[in-house]
């Protein structure tokens, strides 16, 4: 049976910055520039999710493709869509909201339940801006 | 001698929040949804500036959009790039950061020092999500 | 006041073909070439749909972008969206589907309910491939 | 000598459904939600297919990509480009076309021309809507 | 009876560059900047042409969109792509290969053929890069 | 500690050919149609570079994206924006400027000043056309 991978988009709008409380100001631009301003940016994220598996014989689908967007959507769109990343999402407390950071996050949390339908999670891609993006395969 | 209209795309990352401060935290969500939840949210912005004019016989331009992006940067997106809107942008202080507001606020920037430059301002487009776009044409 | 356009993207995917019944295959071919093959085809429109106004002074808003977006969706994109535009879509029924018209039948549905909540609607423009596209201005 | 994929891209535009005919439509609809609504839907295929081997040192190709492309036209997009995948694609006879079932579809029909080329036939990734995409690598 | 606007898409990739022969090498550079580079580069360029008319009732069409696409193939495409504009384009002879003056000379190939279909050329957009394009409208 | 991959992407345009001097035009054209037009033409690259690592307990990155940025400016952008790949380039003298060769210039060009900052060049991926696109991974 071949191996396929399938691929859900979703996209979400969230404020954050890149600051350490334990660096000075001046520590903070150096490092992290116009990211660690005081007062939050945001951004437009795009999320790809990809999933491997077989085709089931009766569907064709390697999984739902509903149920994986269900599952995105419950378990990481609904607390970072709308949200401040590094004052609301439960997940990212005490972490920095680097984007590897948050895909690496995102990972941990689909992992568990897209696994439990049957497939494998393959990699976590998330876009911060058209030139930025990162891809995390779970190692 | 043909009128032709020339466009610049620019783009800035920044948080914002749709709140005011007279109304309830209930009412703010019944009328502004998540876009009001407390603690900012954020978008990458995209902006085009459309300028018209008759192209100089000389250049072959319209205007140097090199000049054009140097007015939108120096004006607009040094001012809102990884900033928030709602507590470090001059133009903006006293207004709701809608995205309607932003784009009226950004031609009331742009129109004076590009008509400066012999040809005049048009259009500004600001696209909030792939889903939700702005124009405002000057009246 | 200043009048503002504010622009909602919405999608469907949908069957269609382009043959009339009262010619012949041979000259439905000759016309409307691969668009007539008898067993359908289909596409992902993409739709565009413009108001003006002059934004709220309350809200900022022209009008709440997710009014827009379920008046659009409820009259337009829950009949269409994957559906046959010839066989299930009321307002296209005795129609020939061209983007041409659809935009127009679009146009029709939409106006009375977005008008009503008191901004203008301006243009419905529809995008059949990332080639081909038509706006409709209501006259 | 490098090895170095290459990649085109290619677009069709189809009808479908998927509704097996030994379950009730309940059923199907259960399962399959509105992609089983019985006068068909359609989309915009995105096909990319990327094929690996070492540049020639005479012409800096991998393959000459028109000759690609000439496959993907020939073997593929001539037979379902404006066709109803179910009904009309004679390699898609008895199969269910979700989007899993024709990539790997695809996939059949394009590996042997492609390697007769002196190149290997690498992925095949075929884009349902930008939400939903799909990777087959033959295995 | 209606009034529709039709947009077609189509590409070409080319060569040019702005200098001047009148002019020295450095005033050229503090004019033209990198694009005044002696030995050219070049660009993909995108362009839509859209035309305006009544839809028939006979076809739903404005204009058949492959009767536009063949005019704009043969009177611009062919003549521009893998092209160098400044050198190989017999509408370009002697002028300024600026976007604004490409737009007009691409409106003046145009509006003749087109408007002997029964329709009306609109407009001529042409994009350079992402970030800069240019709308002709004809006057 | 994890594994990641982040890209940055930046864009070019340039000119080039594809025709071999030891060859007849005649035969030129047979290999590389309208690629070997003898006067140039030219494209908007745009070129995505991966590099792979595991993020910095302190920053959260596997590397700063600016300083990434940086390297793919100096060393590739400046030497091939705007200029003519076959005349103009260094690094590509005496060598054929297909999409192939240049990947593989580009990651001959980048790789030791990328991995100096303690990461690891992971692919190169370069776009010629929406349609046509080439990756690298080094080997």
């Amino acid at each position: 049976m071949p191996t396929v991978f399938i691929t859900r988009r979703e996209r979400f709008s969230a404020a954050h910055k890149l600051t350490r409380a334990d660096w000075t100001a001046e520590k903070n631009m150096a490092v992290f520039g116009k990211c660690s301003n005081p007062n939050w940016h945001g951004h437009n994220y795009e999320l790809w999710v990809t999933v491997k598996g077989e085709p089931s014989a009766e569907t064709g689908f390697v999984a739902d493709l509903s149920l994986i967007g269900g599952i995105i959507k419950e378990r990481v769109i609904d607390l970072v869509d709308h949200k401040n990343i590094d004052m609301d999402v439960p997940f990212m407390k005490g972490k920095f909201s680097s984007t590897e950071n948050l895909a690496v996050a995102f990972w941990n949390e689909l992992a568990t339940p897209i696994n439990a339908l049957g497939c494998t999670l393959h990699c976590v891609k998330l876009q911060e801006t058209e030139n930025n993006s990162v891809e995390y395969y779970g190692n």
